[in-house]
């Protein structure tokens, strides 16, 4: 037997709707990429978004098509994420700090039919226009006076392209389950992997996102998303703002410390939510400047852990640090760290601890911790195993990619290594291909950097596995000094031996003058890992002869001008 | 083009698997019918509210069948609730404050085969337990040791009756569409309606509940619904508690002033709900016994229009009064009365004005005012009509009944009248049925009563629309004096005049002893009109003389026995 409730369908055009009637005066602020502040609101956000959507329709855009944007965030970018997903199409943001090549074979998988794209970026468009081949027009998000003399492909002015039309229109109607957005994940290898989310998975992540222990958004809020709009879905802000009305500012291209400071002083921002590296700009800046934060009340990190000192000095500020988790196929948050009442007791450092875990799941979050086989693992706050997750706005499948990504219960493995107390507050100690597998018993990579890196000589730590014929795997412990200081493997081994069990102590140290990164600044443990093996070639998991073998094959390696086995630097030391 | 995000239900039972795993251990106390406090939590209501769903599905309940509760608030009832709806069957929640005859036809109107009830309904049961023939068992929620010696068919003890399993079980699976719920509303004329809520509606209403702007509920809150889960869906706090981890405090039935104070006090409640005469009460309390509440931060106070002097007196005690309007149809919650940033300034009267409207819709309520012909009327604040509700909780049909209950554009007719304000307040003027239409213009009994109470002679006034031939329809104002003190109409008219237009002044003023009271307290106005309507006969629309007839067909009425006339007592006198 049914319920006898009205059919009222979980579509992303009923959170602008409710915005642009209970709100509509609430502003939208932008730090324009022209330079200004432009000051917008719901009304006027939403009737600017109607016109997207004719405009869209007008040009033949069907539902279920791709548009793609390539914008900081602004007030026009918001109002073509509603007026795209109003036209019954899917937003597809792009990260503009993808590599050239992989923005390219993104915006030609999802085949987008459009592309929005800030001023800013019409350079980086030109010089891929040729591989863009399903874009058929480009929307230069600007008014007539500025747009560049450009060969793109038919550019237009945003402005001029939404005036062609009068606004004089009703959202297309979609089932909920529709697809709405599309948002790309990239790894250290592979193919980037297309997340497509649906109406209702928006819908229901951003209200969990609005409750007290998440967001904690209300109209009073005032909530600045440093993190960009297509950085996993604007970790809801963009649907769990207008939800709520709060209001809403966007930062636009400036993220140093200075930029995001005036905009937190000037705005009155209660909320801001982003990643470790924005927070450490401002806090350079504001010691540097000896300046206060008035009124921010709450700070979410996440996208990567926050570094405990972080953690520190926005709370000894009297600003709430939640540390939050997710990914871009969690539509993303997973997790955040809110204080249950069976922790509210704490204090200082058991503080500062639980706020290092990456908080507790959020209802429409299911999280499990499982062992190679898939058995369960107990939440003791030890023990560690493949993190697992499932809910409301979890993915279920990849875009245009046929392999099933969800375990026998229905769990999506995150490829994190994570640990859950009995309270609940999860930690991520590692990346599933990161973590050393050493007699059957797991160690953690990053427990041992972090360790590492509490040394007073020690700047930058990695730690990888190297293979073993009796273990199977041990670690390998890679350091780089601080300027003006030596390393001394000795010491740095009896550093760590008090801190973790005998059999977690690298087998090796080698100091290295630098370690190779990411595009995206993360340690790149794939090419160390190549290293290693090129290294362990003929050894039998001697650990002393592996770094002597490894450094000799870099040092041959440098000399014969591979900069890909040369990313160190010549090491100045081992044990 | 789907979205590609994993299937995942709206159904009940995730609220409670949730709090199980997140907040396994956050208390549900009750205070008992059984006079005792008990204490429980989340992982104990999950365990037994799978027994209970293993029980009823042994007793043979299948997917849609319905199950009764007679009951107070209590960890028992609550486990009642989840049991039911995770064996797929349908909680129906009796109100043991209707009249007998009401409770009987009810339980055969929804076929209950199962009624679960407190000891203290026991008697009420074998009074009717002739009439209840679809009711196979009464399940009596105490132990052995307190069940009395009954009659009443097949009956057992809840705590014996459940053990007869052993809770290894998983939840019945449902659509999320599918019917959780069932509570009827009574009006003063016209059989019960019953409203069938879903999984999904349930799920959704709770969700929006949390968020800051209405109930604000985090793990770290303490809530104590004073409004009893039978009364409109418990106000979605049955679910909004476990979906975030508050703790849940229960009353029983000890509902006064001294005892509710004690639970506030005892359990640190920080967030309360409840209808005016709880609120009335327990200031009496406070007042005589010159006691503080220190814990409670948010009041919210709803089923009826809250009095200025209650939201006054818990405000000047520092508590937010959360004025909140809904209805059973709306699973209840339809506005809650949160400070929107436009009226952050306002302080004083200004600020208690906006707390006695009843505040503003939340995302999934959607809220329009129109006249009789169903146009839009503006949100000015001032202009009044039918408010009309849609959303994804709101009502599409009563429970076996073919009346299509829905306008052209979906929306519920509330049988209120409203204004709603240029910030998206709403403020309920009137019942639809009670407002006086005169010339084509509408005029709000109820704020004729609010001011008419606010003379200095005046106890509790009643105003009702009596025909005119030209006017259509005049004001009449019926009052009691306040002890010891006389009403001269003329006077009161005067007291009238500078505070509304002079077409809204009544016609006439009849001064009484009583006026007639619903079951549940509410002015009697269907009475009220019966008595003019007798009065009006062979009258021309002379105020004044419609009175005086009225009167005398009063006297003569009360004179030959017939009490449903003599309602008032005599009148002392008459404009």
């Amino acid at each position: 037997m049914l319920g006898l409730m009205q059919h009222w369908p979980l579509v992303i055009s009923r959170i602008i709707d409710y915005a642009a009637c209970q709100h509509a005066s609430r502003e939208v602020v932008t730090r324009s990429v022209e330079g200004s502040i432009v000051r917008s609101d719901y009304a006027a956000i939403r009737a600017r978004a109607l016109k997207v959507a004719q405009r869209l329709v007008r040009a033949g855009i069907a539902p279920g098509d791709r548009v793609a944007t390539l914008a900081w965030n602004s007030a026009r970018h918001l109002e073509a994420w509603y007026g795209i997903a109003g036209a019954g199409a899917i937003y597809h943001t792009v990260n503009p700090r993808l590599f050239p090549e992989q923005i390219a074979w993104i915006v030609t998988h999802a085949a987008d039919r459009l592309l929005l794209a800030d001023v800013t970026f019409v350079p980086l468009l030109e010089s891929l226009a040729d591989k863009l081949a399903t874009v058929e027009r480009y929307v230069i998000l600007t008014d007539r006076a500025h747009v560049p003399d450009t060969r793109l492909r038919d550019a237009i002015a945003y402005e001029d392209w939404i005036d062609e039309v009068d606004g004089d229109f009703a959202w297309v109607g979609v089932d909920e389950r529709a697809a709405a957005g599309l948002c790309y994940t990239s790894g250290t290898t592979g193919d980037p992997k297309g997340v497509l989310y649906s109406h209702r998975s928006n819908v229901l992540h951003s209200m969990a996102m609005c409750a007290p222990d998440a967001l904690g958004l209300a109209s009073r809020s005032v909530i600045l998303p440093v993190v960009p709009l297509f950085h996993a879905n604007s970790w809801s802000i963009a649907f769990s703002a207008p939800m709520t009305g709060a209001k809403l500012v966007l930062p636009g291209a400036q993220l140093d410390g200075a930029s995001i400071y005036e905009l937190l002083e000037s705005e009155q921002v209660t909320c801001t939510a982003g990643v470790p590296t924005v927070w450490a700009m401002l806090l350079q800046y504001l010691q540097k400047e000896q300046q206060p934060l008035t009124s921010l009340r709450r700070l979410v990190v996440g996208g990567a852990a926050a570094p405990r000192s972080m953690i520190e000095a926005f709370e000894a500020r009297g600003i709430e640090v939640f540390h939050a988790w997710g990914m871009t196929e969690m539509s993303p948050v997973g997790s955040i760290g809110s204080i249950k009442p069976s922790v509210a007791h704490l204090r200082g450092e058991a503080l500062i601890d639980l706020k290092c875990k990456q908080g507790f799941a959020p209802f429409t979050v299911e999280m499990k911790i499982t062992d190679d086989a898939g058995r369960r693992l107990p939440w003791d706050g030890k023990t560690f195993g493949r993190l697992k997750v499932a809910g409301a706005a979890v993915a279920s499948a990849y875009f245009r990619a046929d392999a099933g990504i969800l375990d026998d219960e229905g769990y999506f493995d995150t490829g994190d290594v994570a640990t859950i107390d009995a309270h609940g507050y999860m930690q991520i100690t590692d990346r599933a291909k990161d973590v050393i597998k050493s007699g059957g018993e797991w160690i953690s990579s990053v427990a041992l950097e972090n360790l590492a890196v509490g040394h007073p000589d020690v700047a930058e730590a990695a730690v990888i596995g190297v293979p073993h014929p009796k273990w199977g795997e041990r670690p390998l412990l890679v350091v780089v000094a601080k300027e003006g200081r030596e390393i001394e493997p000795r010491s740095l081994i009896e550093h760590l031996r008090p801190k973790v069990a005998s059999w977690w102590l690298p087998d090796a140290v080698e100091v290295v003058a630098a370690l190779p990164h990411t595009a995206t600044g993360k340690l790149d443990k794939v090419k160390l890992r190549a290293l290693a093996r090129l290294a362990a070639r003929d050894l039998d998991g001697d650990g002393a002869r592996i770094a002597e073998a490894w450094h000799v094959d870099r040092m041959r390696a440098g000399a014969a001008g591979n900069d890909d086995l040369n990313v160190f630097g010549p090491g100045r030391d081992r044990q």
